[in-house]
């Protein structure tokens, strides 16, 4: 019962007159990353305290599909124009799942 | 396609001598609440960085099943079990699914 996936939370402050297109360009993003062989999810969340922040969990079989994902051609369209419309620069948090075991995701 | 799921990640710093009796704790809880109906996910995730940084990622179908969620005797015995064990107050942020929708978690 192994316990060897990479997890990542991605946390963005959108600069809020940019959220729609921000939205729409990361829609296309999590949708071809969905695709890719190594990513068991990629899911896009709203705070629903504050809808300019928005937190990617991103759920990868292993650190190579990370590295895979980011030498892809949507990750990279997505990160040169998202990246212009965030009011920091993004946070990323890297995890590995304790619960439940790697089979049950 | 709507979005409706009510996401919440709890950030907890574990104090180190309890991390293990904290984690039995969790397990306890996380397999009891993943059988309540309004639960979709119960994800324990530990830090990469620190092991003693643990985030919980709750799923619920709507905000009736979280606050059924709390009147559950399982946790209740996780949080009064695992508070001590806490080097500060747990930090909950709520979430809404922008992508994907609803019927894909």
């Amino acid at each position: 019962m192994p316990h060897t996936l990479l997890i990542v939370h991605v946390d963005i402050a959108v600069l809020p007159e940019h959220l729609d297109a921000f939205l729409a360009a990361t829609q296309d993003n999590a949708e071809a990353s969905r695709d890719e062989p190594g990513v068991l999810r990629f899911d896009v969340l709203t705070d629903r305290a504050d809808p300019s922040h928005i937190v990617f969990v991103e759920i990868y079989r292993d650190d190579a599909a990370a590295a895979a994902h980011k030498d892809t051609a949507h990750y990279q369209r997505w990160r040169d124009a998202a990246e212009p419309m965030m009011a920091r620069p993004r946070q990323a948090t890297r995890y590995v799942n304790t619960s439940p075991d790697d089979g049950d995701w």
